[in-house]
């Protein structure tokens, strides 16, 4: 097999860097450049069994032989792209190329116990960021100052990177879901919407809190209530074994009902990247499973208006849930 | 012809969403999900003349009709994965599909006035940014807090985003081309490599300069020398009609006759990406065009002891070359 997504090269042998594994009969390969020999050579020990090509020292006979005597070679179809496809295949002179059909990814779904550790941890941090923000925001702040505090409260406070760009969306722009930080700054009356993650040893935390500016504007408290009753009844429902799409059907009938929609997933997997398998869908019929680390973030989005989301990354158990995610869901108002 | 790679479909549309452009005989259309359609369509003016489609209230027979009497249909093979091709091919039933050979890239390599303008206010933050971290280091500091304060001088002071994670690398550090900031202090004695830039409107800035702390040890002033020299023996020879291969050779030739390797390219295009077209290597066969942007970084490493690399922005025009980040190359003592 041909491994070329970084995220399932790093899952499997801790390697950062841009290059490619090759799992062969004989041997285990990692193929890499000159900017990174150093590197992976230090990151890797001898019984990691994985030996480490510089591409400027590979003939192509060398390429030809890696997989000689194999009748089939897989790769990640939905990582690689056509022309890289077409350039495996006449590189390493493949006969049968193989889709994975997301082997390693499938693997990746269900967390071990020192994976669970990291995203506990990145949890924590990203809790403590919020404990901070709610001290640090002010009035006349712009949303951007609030967002590269974020970003600097996690790259100096414990954590290896931010899991993505974090949301800070106040007043109107909280309406969409996917707001970029502004210069506009935060006022009376404002809601708030925080959206923020980040990584510790490579894996992620995902939390979303939406807080109020001096006092709740009574439609704003109605959709908040609504959004709250939803993600605290979702938690209930969480556990091994429990039907994805009748979880996200609920909450679609609850926000129907209330003439609202609910216009993104549920929730998604969340581990060394942000948005991972399984994806909380009213469409996945699939069933959740013990050590499963997900998302549960419903949103309620007025165009033009405002909007509400609240958000935790959650752990599945047996019989039930564990939040990793900690922050205040009640009423904050700063 | 179906555009699926961001960066092309902003490049085209300045649309800034998660979906696809179909360029179809009739119509130009966007499709893209709930989430982004109010952003998308506040992006839009009816002289765009894009439609926008939600996901949603797409039928399978819509999908089908797109391409309905086209012979053929593009896609971007360098970006869409082998999944997505076979994806496209079922749902739009595509009888003919082309690859497009990086059609938009093509024009990309090129920029026109606008653009260059942008990049060049990119390399002017990045240039006032350095100006303040010549300040503001100090010994005792780690190269994670110097790169953080990277990252928040370019949010707040006028930047959209960083191009990319600053490299601070001191001591040993800076051997690695590629490394990532650590807890490592900043010492007497250090050399320190930071590579940095940030985005303005969309647009990149990348720049290099390697620093010392109180002194310049011998050993590092003779590579420093060295490498500068090649930095500006080739910004001589960047100007429209040169070839690209013949200009690294000449740095390539001049490291090793000292003993040393290029061990990475000399520079690559910058535009809405980091690192676009063209390629600066000994490999590029291709002549520099008036109106290409690209860096000129050459660097040497000596593993485990220490590494220089000296780096500019560069517009090429008809008769020669303009820099476009223009801090200090000569010896930096803090």
């Amino acid at each position: 097999m041909i491994i070329s997504n970084p995220i399932n090269i790093r899952y499997l042998t801790n390697i950062q860097a841009e290059g490619v594994l090759l799992i062969t009969r004989k041997d285990n390969i990692y193929i890499t450049d000159s900017r990174y020999i150093e590197s992976v050579n230090s990151a890797l020990t001898v019984d990691d069994g994985i030996m480490v090509y510089d591409t400027r020292n590979l003939t192509i006979d060398d390429y030809e032989n890696f997989f000689l005597f194999c009748n089939s070679v897989g790769f990640e179809e939905n990582y690689v792209t056509y022309a890289k496809y077409k350039e495996y295949i006449h590189k390493y002179k493949i006969e049968n190329i193989v889709e994975t059909e997301n082997m390693i990814e499938g693997h990746r779904v269900i967390k071990e116990n020192n994976e669970i550790k990291k995203i506990k941890t990145a949890c924590e941090i990203t809790d403590k960021c919020f404990k901070h923000l709610l001290t640090f925001i002010k009035k006349g702040m712009t949303e951007k100052q609030i967002a590269v505090e974020i970003e600097t409260y996690f790259k100096l406070n414990g954590a290896e990177d931010i899991s993505f760009s974090p949301i800070v969306a106040s007043g109107i722009n909280s309406s969409m879901p996917h707001a970029i930080p502004t210069d506009k700054k935060i006022e009376s009356g404002d809601i708030i919407t925080i959206d923020m993650g980040c990584k510790y040893d490579g894996y992620c935390s995902d939390m979303t809190r939406t807080i109020f500016v001096d006092y709740i504007p009574e439609k704003q408290k109605k959709i908040y209530d609504l959004v709250l009753k939803n993600q605290l009844s979702t938690l209930e429902q969480l556990k091994d074994g429990a039907n994805i799409k009748t979880i996200c059907s609920q909450v679609q009938n609850s926000f129907e009902f209330n003439k609202f929609m609910l216009i993104h997933a549920l929730g998604h997997g969340v581990g060394l990247t942000l948005h991972e398998g399984p994806i909380l869908s009213t469409t996945n019929n699939q069933f959740l499973r013990e050590n499963m680390v997900v998302t549960n973030e419903p949103g309620i989005y007025l165009p033009g208006n405002f909007g509400v989301r609240i958000e935790d990354t959650i752990l599945i158990t047996k019989n039930g849930c564990i939040t990793l995610t900690n922050s205040e869901k009640n009423y904050i108002i700063i």
